[in-house]
């Protein structure tokens, strides 16, 4: 027992910096204020009108969340009622089937920065990674990255964990991170499942302290949040984010 | 009795050409081959990987479907398989939300009709709708029409009836076609419902012959198929094409 255990190379290989996954939940459940602040409230269903956005966006500014998250459609409308408030408005694209051309991502893109958008949610080309043309899947993300960090915005990517074998979301979760994403995500909240604590746990694994990790989804209640927090998540994405933070004593 | 019995303006303004809808789904009855000639095959899932695409290509080259509808990601792909076919590539765009930014959609059609698709169904801007901005709607369908008509595609338009009230589906039709749509298209088959008798047959009473009526959706049976056609349809869009031909009997 006293001999020099030589370095594992495959855990030096998982040593992507540290996140401390228990602090962090600590600080962002001590109030809702501190829950809101890494909440984005989202705004996604294909009927939603005018006055659901007013409505979000005057809930992102009262309760100031981390960012009111809403189709393109919407992104100039949320923009204007957010002005002055200091909340981002976060957009999705490619959304929810991540089956579009790249040219129109990175159009798509730059259109939505240009309207004021400061946070692109994208879905990851699900069908390249099904076929295993991995180079092509970070391509693509690597295309949103770089229209996105041009213009000094964030960029998630949304892996859709619930359509994903296991060795897909490792490989992609690697791949995102490669090709330069700020945040991996779990759900658009259009497909089966939502968030897990197992894959929040196993996103956090790979990534490491290396870019954020989104729990995202159906999630409706702070037990759910505080699950995901303490699994590895950084940033909660759900569209029921104000009975949450009752739960923790907001009005 | 005799009397001479004016003109009633309002029947004039729904005068909209004849379209015969008995005699058009006689004749798509007749055998497999014909319902085969106006039904699109779809594979528009969020996971479809290469091999489907390949299957469901080889499938339209065999039966020889009215086309092989696939998302944007696979047009190239496809296009690729069903070249000297003669059977065309459609694809959807703007799917299934219909929450794009009509600059983006402008981008997407132009690219997939470079890439060699001759169908563009897009989803129309629901969100609009329920806004109340019809001139925002027809618009958005303008620009797309626009494109696709400039390059000699033909675009179908997607109401998506069962997120609709009557008065919105009334209105959204005439707004299509005020608008150029080739085709109104009940569904996209990922919201709760699918394109039903009553649905298509208000459809084809408001446009008369003016422009086409596709049913679409979970459409699995000849039954179905023939309801929908007797309803008024003139094009069927199913994902599950061939056991509905067998029933007719193709081999």
């Amino acid at each position: 027992m006293s001999a020099i255990t030589p370095i594992d190379q495959s855990e030096l290989e998982f040593d992507h910096g540290s996140f401390d996954s228990a602090a962090f939940a600590r600080q962002a459940l001590q109030n809702w204020q501190a829950l809101a602040a890494v909440t984005d409230s989202a705004l996604l269903g294909p009927d939603v009108a005018r006055d659901q956005v007013k409505k979000v966006c005057d809930e992102a500014a009262r309760y100031r969340f981390a960012s009111a998250l809403v189709q393109p459609m919407w992104v100039s409308t949320a923009v204007g009622m957010l002005a002055g408030t200091g909340v981002p408005v976060g957009v999705v694209l490619g959304f929810p089937f991540g089956a579009t051309l790249t040219s129109t991502l990175r159009q798509e893109a730059t259109a939505l920065i240009k309207l004021g958008a400061r946070e692109l949610d994208m879905v990851i080309p699900i069908g390249q990674l099904k076929s295993g043309n991995h180079s092509a899947v970070q391509h693509t993300i690597h295309a949103v990255v770089s229209v996105a960090h041009h213009h000094g915005a964030t960029l998630k990517v949304i892996l859709e964990t619930s359509l994903l074998t296991v060795q897909e979301k490792l490989r992609v979760a690697e791949i995102a991170i490669q090709a330069g994403a700020d945040f991996i995500k779990t759900s658009t909240g259009f497909a089966k499942g939502s968030a897990t604590v197992p894959d929040v746990a196993m996103m956090r694994g790979v990534v490491g302290g290396r870019c954020g990790v989104c729990g995202s989804g159906d999630v409706r209640t702070l037990a759910e949040v505080k699950g995901l927090l303490e699994a590895g998540a950084n940033r909660i994405c759900t569209s029921a984010p104000v009975p949450i933070l009752r739960e923790l004593g907001a009005d």
